[in-house]
């Protein structure tokens, strides 16, 4: 893996919460983005070579959604840039990880994207991301 | 703030899960130290620019572990690198946010440290860190 590409967080509310991490960080959000998959709303800020990326369910069905029911607010996941997927998939697969998909689906920000289930993981929810060429 | 200097996540045992990080990030961890202040052992990892660090609770009155007890393994704080710590304690607190210390303190990994109360940042425990000169 090649650096934490993002860190993930639920909130609530994009309105409330966009000005709160825009103080927290004295860094702007510079893109706010849907992703339908997903179900969520995203905001995004820069801080070094990662990015904090807010997230925001759009529906009741939304991960982000049974997330924020079960657990409140916090750090949802956090994604590791790769150079090669599916090459990354099938190594942690091989090291008895659960993936959540058999192939990379689209993400936000332009990315292929594959989840780890977290029960192979100490519970935290690992995103493999790969920039889409 | 300058960059995400590391993730802090809270593990039952280090036995158990630094052999699982090192399978997870196909890094080997590079440091362990015990943090007296604070009641954990750590463990490191590079990841790009930023470190994942595992946390274990050396006593039952560890943070740490009443953060285990209470929701189980998993992120536990964010740690982000400024250039002068007192500066941005100063600014967090003018903004609103609620600071654990009112002076920096020692941290692992040769550091000034700093927390913010969680129920001030989305219930994100943030720590605020700098370089020891």
């Amino acid at each position: 893996m090649l650096k934490v590409e993002h860190i993930g967080i639920a909130v609530k509310s994009l309105a409330v919460s966009v000005p709160l991490f825009e103080k927290l960080l004295d860094a702007e959000c510079y893109k706010t983005e849907e992703v339908a998959t997903e179900g969520v709303a995203t905001a995004f800020f820069r801080q070094g070579e990662t990015k904090i990326e807010l997230l925001e369910a759009l529906s009741p069905a939304s991960p982000v959604a049974r997330f924020l029911e079960k657990k409140g607010e916090g750090v949802h996941h956090l994604a590791f840039e790769v150079k090669d997927i599916r090459a990354e998939m099938a190594r942690l697969q091989k090291e008895g990880f659960e993936l959540l998909s058999p192939e990379p689906k689209p993400g936000a920000d332009n990315k292929l994207v594959c989840f780890l289930h977290p029960k192979s993981t100490n519970s935290v929810l690992i995103e493999l991301t790969q920039e889409r060429s």
